[in-house]
């Protein structure tokens, strides 16, 4: 066995001893622990913008695109940010020990399904310092054991936030191993995680298509992706047209890099003329390519819309991640619901119209984590849905479909209380 | 591509379009379709009869064991007991559509989680021809599309069923690729299927060890587990002696080759003398075969337990099916626990005690699929939770755990209805 495996295979051990004794921490424990993280990460904050220091050198020197950069660079303001988001988990209600439901058979035994944590969660990441933070605590509320394995550009922010984390879980009398970060950043690492069924209850990969497909080929226990999103918003005929344009601005523009951001806009044929000429001084101010099929291009070119392309076969299936939107026109709700089902990814799709027997065709017929009538899909959040705290948005239909919080890090397990009962 | 390789993809390719269309066929639809299938599978009990006697056939001089060729074996009264058992699932409650929390924001945002169907589900299992019913009448109430991959022990019986139900099916107006089987029986079939992530989307294997490796090794779609048993009952200082020997007769004997029967029974040393005096001759005269760690093994002996062994290691995790049972002496609760966690399958366990402290702390600290205090263990199955209907017993920990009946066999999808709410 070689080295790394076995390394990895002891990270497994361990974190499965934690979670036994995690699962059994009060609440009162697990939110003092929450507490003292919240705290440490503050009093490290020297050495965690050291260590961040290390990690944007590199990046710089490697000349990685300005976003990423961004997206890895820490200050003493995004450390305070993330020490208040600590605060606001430990605030939530504990999801565990929750009876989800109970009932009395006739011959007497009592049956209850407990909500319970899942046991050993891995989570494989890039990029973002911030997910170390994010997914420690909420596996920590939950009462799961947490297995972090971070990308190698942010490896050094990793690690120091981790060793804050680990210490103020400690100090609040958590299992030292409640927490465990591997240092290791090559493929390998994740392969053998992928492959510890024995250790790891559940993988969730969060990045590109490359670190998804590996953890998806190896894994032998279940993965939760947070995969594309490709979004597409339906202007129906009957379609109020302020509102339309209003939602599908939104939607494109509010905040083009995240996977709930729209690609695709499909226009019924009867108002395409005045929905594109409304629409499109907004978003030519925004600078929004658009990519349009012949008869949208008619409409956007007799508009002398700028920067106007053909659409391709592959926009109608890309995340652009980017201030560029698809254009279709359709001839019906049909057509419209077949285009989002077979071009879509089943993330976030909405119905723009007045009409109500078609919204609820829409929201019927799209089998999509979350489907819309009238709204913009930028709301397909954790904290736009209330959940108060989200590990991520699951492209997964099961156990964790849409935005994925504290319950959805949960099991559950059925207690059954009797007083002697056999079967006969 | 290989022949095999996409034919298997070609049955893939029909059940997910055929999946598209079940979704949003009404309750009253599907339940007219099991009503028509079950009375096409008593129409068609002859040429099911035939092709179960060449199976039967085969077996017998292929030798299989006489358990195997009884499980296998069909007549009028088990196609009587199949069609019978499909009438009472169309008289269960749809769970398709049905709101499983719904909520406003305060921005006006009105969310729902509605319960849909999962897509196309397969089922790879072995022996029992009755399987194919029992899969395809659920996948078909829950509005699944299925894939059937049976064993080749019962190849012609599956193949007969299979097209009775589909014939059923199509003639109540369902599309007919809505139940497919696939009548391949090497692995192969078995690999392609695992692979075809694109076209199901969740995989449940029952069967043995060999099988299940199989599917885990190559899946990249979820896998839910139906996979060993290894029962434990432990018997408190304070249990109430003849409830703890009419459970633990009950839980072994009952039905020893189930998944659900118990495998071994800890005792507390302070009650071990007048709890194995209580239990050998009930146990003696049923014939079961005793392997006791040296205490037991010291008290029995004393007793002239026949048939007596000394446990060795692998006694404490092997599943016996069989009037085995492994007898170990524990010290105190905290040992019992330990013992369940590290040697049980975490399926089905047990605590006979009066003391309501430790049986709490039992139920709290045993994180089994199901945990009882005081009932017998037998009473994990989809009917005696009054489920109606059971696809078998989930051994893994996600979206199913424990008896699966027709909720686990669904999703969930976000409904979100706006008046026009963009985000700021």
């Amino acid at each position: 066995m070689d080295d790394l495996r076995s390394e990895v295979l002891d990270f497994g051990k361990r974190a499965r001893a934690a979670a036994r004794a995690l699962a059994r921490m009060s609440t009162q424990r697990k939110n003092a622990a929450l507490l003292a993280m919240a705290d440490q990460l503050r009093a490290s904050a020297g050495a965690i913008l050291r260590a961040n220091g290390k990690d944007v050198e590199k990046a710089t020197a490697d000349q990685l695109s300005l976003p990423m950069i961004d997206r890895l660079r820490l200050d003493e303001k995004r450390i305070q940010g993330m020490a208040d988001g600590i605060r606001e988990v430990a605030a939530l209600e504990d999801p565990a020990g929750k009876v989800i439901a109970e009932w009395t058979r006739p011959n007497g035994l009592h049956i209850s399904k407990v909500r319970v944590p899942i046991g050993v969660i891995g989570i494989i990441y890039e990029s973002r310092p911030n997910v170390t933070s994010d997914a420690a605590v909420l596996c920590t509320k939950t009462g799961n054991a947490v297995i972090l394995r971070g990308g190698s550009e942010s490896i050094h922010s990793n690690v120091a936030i981790a060793e804050a984390l680990c210490a103020g879980a400690a100090s609040a009398g958590l299992p030292e191993d409640s927490i465990l970060l591997i240092p290791k950043t090559g493929r390998d690492a994740v392969r053998h995680m992928a492959e510890m069924d024995q250790y790891i209850d559940l993988i969730v990969p969060r990045g590109g298509r490359a670190l998804i497909e590996t953890v998806v080929s190896y894994a032998r226990m279940p993965v939760i992706k947070h995969y594309v999103g490709v979004c597409i918003a339906y202007v129906d005929r009957q379609a109020d047209l302020d509102m339309a344009v209003r939602i599908v601005v939104n939607a494109k523009t509010q905040r083009p890099g995240v996977c709930n951001a729209i690609e695709t806009v499909l226009v019924h044929r009867e108002i395409a003329a005045p929905f594109f000429k409304k629409i499109a001084p907004i978003l030519a101010e925004k600078k929004v390519e658009m990519r349009a099929d012949p008869d949208s291009f008619h409409q956007l070119s007799a508009l002398s819309y700028q920067p106007l392309r053909p659409a391709r076969d592959e926009d109608w299936t890309t995340e652009y991640l980017d201030l560029i939107l698809a254009a279709r026109t359709v001839d019906n709700i049909e057509n419209a619901i077949a285009h989002v089902e077979k071009c879509g990814s089943h993330h976030s799709d909405v119905i723009i119209t007045r009409d109500v027997a078609r919204a609820e065709k829409f929201l019927n017929e799209v089998d999509s984590a979350t489907v819309y009538w009238n709204a913009s899909t930028r709301f397909t959040d954790g904290a736009e849905f209330g959940f108060g705290a989200e590990i991520g948005i699951s492209t997964d239909k099961l156990h964790a479909r849409g935005p994925m919080a504290l319950e959805e890090l949960m099991t559950y397990k059925y207690v059954i209380r009797g007083e002697g009962q056999i079967r006969e």
